[in-house]
This record gives structure tokens, C-alpha cells and sequence, in this order.
């Protein structure tokens, strides 16, 4: 019996044993969701902490219930480990390390080539790997097989599979979670394919197969740049209709009404999280070395970066309509996550404006319900502060920087001397409320 | 009796008279629409040859049904006129007049200002105007309420009411028409947009009502400008992935599983019609006298600009790997309108690469099943050639640029000896099909 038709014998049995690398708000649902599908997970990831945590059963991902990280735990259908020998024990591993961009702006796919070298030394002949990441296309086959092939002396489609499929997480989505969001997957080889689709539907509801790694790999990079080019978009015509005396909202809210061919997006400080302020630039990187030059993500870039700056102009202006300078008021910051609900303020523009608010000279506190303390980029150190009509009314000027449904839009508005809306949940504006 | 009194007085007894100007794509479906819901109607063209065929009750609008179009005809609901002067016997007057660009691609503003300076000229006080016209910002208050206040004498939002109201028209689209499509209207007061409301709520199902005629003209432009951006940004994604081996449309279908935050758009040989090459120009154009640059929307010009000169490029390189020139070699084009199954060349980029194709020496044919005859931008007349397995045949190269439905995938491939698809008709490559 040769290597395909043993694991497929396991896959038809319930008996492979699955291995994800990286236990973040991707990994560890997904983890998680084979484990309730009743196989064996083995989690790995070099923090003690997460791993210690996840062998007690404490949850640290809000879109996992704790009720089911601890069951699966205590069925010991989970188990996780910062020992990557055990890779050996594994039928199939998917990686889902971060792709971060480094202070320039290039891919670093240290995480990548990590995962890689320690797959290499530890696997058994048999494994079909899977990398979740988002990355630039071609990484896959140029970047990881050479990597795999070389450390484990293995042969990828005959001792090995390798396969791309893209992750979908939306943290804080309340419809689509990773079961039910269908799952683009992209093998080299069709055995490949076949050995991935059979894993993965065990987790996933509906996979969309596609022809190669690298088409996968593009499908995620299309997703996440069409998300970036719009919302720059949005933010160019919002800086424009603020200079024309039109409220952008209203414009969005009657564009709207459009049965087809329109899909709304919002104006905001800019783009955070782990995703849309990134996964373009992978793509830019790729380019060059087709000697092709992205222009639209190139503007879409630029304008997500100046809004920060943007936004603090705003926030000058407002203060100066009372006569008062940056320098030495109390700014307060309503909301540092990147988006409504989540507890997570990555790449967050706040945080970009309240360091150049500091750095101006602004007194800045802030607070969010979901996120005690923070570090802006510049390393400040800040605890959240009590949102009460006081923290409020002390403030020379509220700057609602995150629309989280618990903000409540008539308490902040009876209370605060100066507010400046940088996401339409005050839905007005006067002499002392400033819109974006 | 005040005027408006009076004029809301007509509503209720559905005695007013509706004029509408420019019977176009968008006039006309607007004129029966008011017809077919019992309103006289007079349609004002400066074409003898338009207003003759309705008056005879000709149809000349795909979108209409004939049978339509001569009931209201027949009835006296719909009557055509090139005589302005019975400007006066309407009370609501909705202007359908084309908003080309020049060619410096600078508004040509024109067709309005005659429009309104007949409205200003016969018009009786207690008139209702609105403008249809895609157009900049500021239009309706800064350049038609001056002209028709200074050529009637009148005074606006007291003898007579502006309001902006903007065309949705799809062409081709099975869906939505003139009356089952939300319209957007905005007016200059709150009596304007009382009555507006009125009148337009005769015909259109849904209303939508904003604070003003330039937040009304600002949701036009995202709406078409949203699609200018998007398309731009896949026709940029596609040349780069046919550099990289990507198949583009395979990529597209995969991240449409994406069931949130994604909308599919195609990339195609350039943007075509009346609306989407044109509109965010005017953005543009209203934007420089607020000393702003809209980075977005100039790239995504700059890409459609380029794409028939890429599109020629593919051409010669598909008529190289033969081992022939473009200079001598027959080419056949098949399809001159903009999108697919409709009957209007306006604008095609089709067009724009047939001249490109001619002017390098190629033999250039087309057939389109709704277009007889075309005269291309630089000025060539050409007839249709029928659509045959020889036709086919003699032709060194076959150039998709339409996806007409009509189409045959299979009868193309089987009788062209090579062929160019630049909107995925064929769904396959190989070494004498070459894809965008």
C-alpha cells in the first residue's frame, strides 16, 4: 500500500491525526472545529502561554464559546504543544503562522520558512501540509517546497502533498464563522487535491476547489485588496465631500438603495487589523519581480496611510474652533480596536492618531470596553480610563475612533464639550461636533 | 391659491402635465413610465427624426416593448414635440440630456445649459424641474438655478422648484427598469422635495430622499464611480496574473464563494458606455476647484485608458506566436457593444482597439449581432459581416470583445484557426486560444 492510499485508509477511518500550526484567531477555530468533527488535534505554537492555557481550557479567541474549547479539551481530542517533534505524529498539518510586513513594507516569511524547517526535520512520509497564511502567490511552490523537500530528503506529490487554502476568518462576525464559510483550496497535484478536500470537508461545510496553489493564493490577495481599494476610496470622497460641505454618510446611506451593482463601504481614520492593511502589499512585493507596477493598490496605500495625519488635522481643527490648541488639552480616545466588538487593536489607526496627537503635545487617554491597556506604536504605555460623564465632561475633546455598539450616542453627546466623530455614531453634526 | 398649492392641487386630481427633455435611453422608459401611470406627458427632443418615430409610435429603445411604447402613443398619453415653446403648458419638467465629456475629457456642460435656457425662456411660474443628468457636484444650485432664474425672471423655491433626482437606467438589465428601481431625489427645499416626491412617485416605486440636490449628485458619482475603481483594479489584477500564469477568472469565481465583504467584478478590454468611463471625470472636475486630487480615481483612469492598447498588444502577440504581423493579417471582431447584449456602441473599447488594429495594418471586420453598421473614434464606417464557419475561418484571427449571449462558444472554436478572448467566451486556453 503506497503513501496516498494509507492516508486516505485513515481519512475514510476518522484515525489521521491533524496537526495546526499556530494557534491564533485563525488556528485555534480551526483546531478547534476538527476536534468537535471527533479527530485528533494536536496544536502547536512556540508560546508556553497559549499552550498552557489551551491544556487547562481557557479560551482566549472571543469567536470561540469557552463551553467548546473546554470540551474538546476535556475529550482530549485537543491537546497542544510547543514540541514540534511531535509533528511526526501528524497525517496532516496546516499552517496558519502570521504573515506580518516589516518596517518597510516587505513580507517577512520568517514564520513561514519556520514552520517549514520544522515540518522538514519532524515529518513521517504521508503528510498532506496546508498553508492557511495569506501570502504572495507562487509561496507555496517557490518558497515552501524547496524548504520541506531539502530538510526532510521526502519528495513533494509522492512522499508529501502539498496544497494552499486560503483562511476567511472575520473576527466579530456573527453570521460566518470557519465551518460555514466556504474554504478555497489549491493543490499541486490532483492526488493532492483530493487527499485535502477529504480533510478538510470534515471541518469546513463547503470547499471550492481550485487549480493550483498559486490561484488559491491569489483568490485571498483579490479578496482583501478589493476590501483596501474601496475603503481608500470611500476615505478620498469623504476628505472631498468634507471640503464641499457634503456629509459622506448621507451620500453612502442613498448609494445604498441601489439594487445592483453597488456595494457599500465606510469612510474611517484608516484600516487596521491583520489583513487589508497588509495582504496588498504582498502582492506589490510579488510584482516587482514581474516588472509590474500596481497602481491602484499603490494609491489605495497611500491614502490609508496619510489618514491618520488626516485625522488629526481634524482633530487640531476642532479644538482650534474653541480657541484652543493641541498642545496641552485632554484628548480622549472612544475605542483603540481596529473594528466594532473585538478586543483586538492591531495595526489600529487610533493608535496612529493618538501618537501623533501625543507627540503634538495633546494630553491623550482613552477608553475601550474591550481592551484594558494598549501600547501605541511609539511604545506609550496606556491603561483604559472609566467611560463616565466625568472622563467625558474633563475632556477638552472626545475623538470616537472605534463604533462599538455598547458606545452610547446621546450619553457621550450630553456630556462631552467637544466631540470629534471619526464614525458617524453620533449621526450629527453642530458647532462643537466635528464628522469625518 | 400660492403656487405650490396649486400645483399639489393638479398632483391629487393627476392633472398635471409632465415634460420631459431628451428622449434617450433615459427619457423615454421615464416618458412612457409617466404615461403608462395615466399623466399626459410631452416629450421634447431636438431630433425630428426620435420625436417622428414616437409620434408614429415607433420604438427604438431596447428596454421598451413595443406594444408599450404604442398604447401610450395611441392613447394621447405620450405625445413628442421639438417645439420648447410648450415649455408652458408643463408643470414638471425632468431633464434627460446627455453629460459628455469633451475631448479633454472636460464636462461639456452644454446640453444642460440650453436645456435650462429653454426652461427659462417658456416655463410659467409654479413649475417643478428636476435634472436627471449625471453630472460635478454643485450643478443643479450653481450653474441651472442662475441660468433659468436670469431667463424667466423668476425666482427658484418661489415661482418654481429645483431638485436633482438621478438616472439608475441599466441597460439590458432583466431585473430592475425605470419603475421598479430606487431613485435617489434631493431637492433645494423641503416644499421642492414635497413636490418632487409627488410627481416622481407616479412612476417609481421607491423613493429616496436626501437633504440636497448635491448630496443627490455625490451618489451618483460613487455609485458609477465605485465601478470605474473596481473594474480598473481587476483589469490591473488580470494583466498582472497573465504575466504570473494566473488564470484571472478562475480566481474570480473562487473568491465569490466569499459569502461577505466581496462583490465580483471582471475584467474586460476597457470600459464602455455613457456612464462609467465618464462620470468620476466629473468628480475630478468639480474636485480641482477645491484644490484636491483624487488619487483613486485618476490611476483607475490611467489602466482604462490603457487597456485597448494592452488589448492590441495581446493581439499581436497571439498573431506573433503564428508567426504573423498584424500589418496584412485579417482580423475579425466579434462584438462592438460596450456590454453584452445590447444594442449601443457608445464609448466601446472595441471600437478603440479596431482603429489601434487598423492603423498597424490589419485587415479589420466585425460582426455584432444588434450593431449593423459602426463608425469608429477615428472616424472608419464598417458594416457587420455574418457570422459563418467560413468567416470564421478566413480570418487570421478571431478577437472576442463582447460576451453576447448569442455566442457560441463551441461553433467559434470550432472554425478559427486563432483566437483572442478577451471576456472568457471560450473558458479555455491553449496554444491558439489566448485569454485575458
Amino acid at each position: 500500500m503506497n503513501h496516498s492510499e494509507l492516508l486516505l485508509q485513515k481519512i475514510a477511518a476518522n484515525t489521521e491525526v491533524v496537526g495546526i500550526i499556530g494557534l491564533g484567531y485563525v488556528g485555534l477555530p480551526l483546531a478547534v472545529g476538527f476536534a468537535q468533527a471527533g479527530i485528533n488535534v494536536i496544536g502547536f505554537d512556540k508560546s508556553q502561554n497559549k499552550v498552557d492555557q489551551i491544556n487547562s481550557g481557557e479560551n482566549y479567541i472571543k469567536d470561540i464559546r469557552d463551553a467548546v474549547l473546554r470540551e474538546v479539551v476535556d475529550n482530549i481530542k485537543l491537546v497542544a504543544t510547543t514540541d514540534f517533534t511531535r509533528i511526526k505524529e501528524c497525517d496532516a498539518l496546516l499552517i496558519c503562522v502570521p504573515t506580518p510586513l516589516d518596517k518597510f513594507r516587505k513580507p517577512d516569511m520568517s514564520y513561514i520558512e519556520s514552520a517549514c524547517m520544522a515540518i522538514g526535520q519532524n515529518m513521517k512520509p504521508g503528510t498532506f501540509i496546508s498553508l492557511e497564511s495569506t501570502t504572495y502567490p507562487t509561496t507555496t511552490e517557490d518558497l515552501m517546497l524547496p524548504i520541506i523537500e531539502k530538510e526532510s530528503g521526502l519528495e513533494s506529490e509522492v512522499d508529501f502533498w502539498l496544497a494552499y487554502s486560503p483562511e476567511r476568518v472575520d473576527p466579530g462576525n456573527a453570521s460566518f464563522h470557519t465551518k460555514n464559510t466556504p474554504k478555497v483550496l489549491g493543490a499541486i497535484t490532483k492526488e493532492g487535491l483530493e487527499i485535502g478536500e477529504k480533510i478538510y470537508s470534515k471541518a469546513i461545510d463547503t470547499l471550492h476547489l481550485v487549480s493550483s496553489p498559486k490561484v488559491a493564493e491569489m483568490v485571498k490577495i483579490l479578496e482583501n485588496t478589493y476590501r483596501l481599494v474601496n475603503i481608500s476610496l470611500i476615505n478620498e470622497l469623504a476628505l472631498l465631500s468634507g471640503k464641499m460641505g457634503i456629509d459622506i454618510w448621507e451620500v453612502i446611506e442613498a448609494a445604498k438603495t441601489k439594487p445592483f451593482g453597488f456595494q457599500a463601504f465606510y469612510p474611517g481614520p484608516g484600516i487596521g487589523g491583520h489583513c487589508i492593511p497588509l495582504d496588498p502589499f504582498y502582492l506589490e512585493h510579488i510584482a516587482k519581480k514581474f516588472d509590474f507596477d500596481l497602481s491602484m493598490i499603490h494609491a489605495a496605500g497611500h491614502i490609508n496611510m496619510r489618514m491618520p495625519h488626516y485625522m488629526y488635522i481634524k482633530i487640531a481643527t476642532a479644538l482650534n474652533s474653541q480657541q484652543k490648541a493641541v498642545n496641552g488639552s485632554k484628548i480622549l480616545f472612544l475605542g483603540v480596536a481596529y473594528k466594532p466588538n473585538i478586543d483586538d487593536a492591531r495595526e489600529s489607526p487610533a493608535l496612529e492618531i493618538m501618537d501623533i496627537t501625543a507627540h503634538k503635545g495633546g494630553l491623550v487617554s482613552y477608553h475601550d470596553p474591550y481592551i484594558p491597556s494598549v501600547e501605541t506604536h511609539h511604545g506609550a504605555s496606556l491603561q483604559s480610563v472609566p467611560l463616565t460623564p466625568e472622563t467625558l465632561h474633563a475632556a477638552d475633546c472626545v475623538v470616537l475612533t472605534t463604533n462599538h455598539q455598547v458606545f452610547n450616542p446621546e450619553m457621550i453627546k450630553g456630556h462631552a464639550r467637544l466631540i470629534v466623530d471619526l464614525r458617524n455614531v453620533i449621526k450629527e453634526s453642530s458647532d462643537n461636533i466635528f464628522k469625518l
